[in-house]
């Protein structure tokens, strides 16, 4: 039986992690070459801010899933941190086995660790799926989550 | 004329900015006493992180609208940042003015400056009128907004 390793992402994870992104993105033109330096400029950005943890879950020496987990200070709820996690991506061959939920189970006790009062995120009003998973996981639809593009993706 | 002037909040601002968050949250006992030492404490891990701007809006001398907004890297959309708007308050009294237009304006244009590809933000399901609102400013309603709570809010 495989056991699925959950840890933070080293700069030699980045193809895998952009190859799992570029699979599954809406549009399907959203990503471009995984070499163009934005990407690494991007996981060095990451890597340098302590409230942000890029994360793989790896199963048998390959990267098979992805998340990028923000703790974010705030005023609200008597001043308390939230997490929030974005991009959550697994392999296509190993979806229905219960990582996505170890996955969301790791982020959510580290944001438990970091005494976070609540974890957020946002998923796109076409993946139904996603929302039935986050429901079944006792997540709360709550909100509408609302977007404002500032220029072309280029 | 009144003229709205928009700026980072200071310390000497917190009363302000928590007296409009108590006016107007779910649930209404969400908030607690503004000398609690843990508003400060968050008050001052926004300050210290250049991520994170606390705003304020200000109409002859008071202080009339809040704002947080985050800065966040990712790989997602070619390695873009984006920006993230929380907490948007605006004083009873000063609504239907276009000042809650002019704070979000202001806060984009903060996004563009540090060249984000989207700003994002979540509104409580319940909050209809903020939905029409952002929608009027050319916001698309894209996503879903889930929440899981960690603990108690105490």
């Amino acid at each position: 039986m495989s056991t699925l390793a959950i840890r933070r992402a080293t700069r030699a994870d980045l193809h895998a992690i952009l190859a799992m992104l570029r699979a599954d993105t809406i549009p399907a033109d959203r990503e471009t070459d995984p070499d163009d330096p934005r990407y690494a400029a991007a996981f060095d950005a990451i890597e340098a801010d302590p409230n942000q943890l890029l994360v793989v879950a790896e199963l048998e020496g390959a990267v098979i899933g992805t998340l990028q987990l923000s703790f974010l200070p705030g005023l609200s709820f008597r001043g308390a941190w939230r997490g929030q996690i974005e991009a959550v991506r697994i392999d296509e061959h190993c979806r229905g086995r219960g990582y996505g939920a170890a996955m969301i189970d790791w982020a959510v006790a580290r944001c438990r660790e970091r005494d976070c009062y609540l974890v957020q995120l946002t998923s796109s009003n076409s993946r139904t799926d996603a929302h039935r998973f986050y429901e079944r996981l006792g997540w709360e639809q709550s909100h509408k989550g609302f977007k404002l593009k500032l220029r072309e993706n280029e």
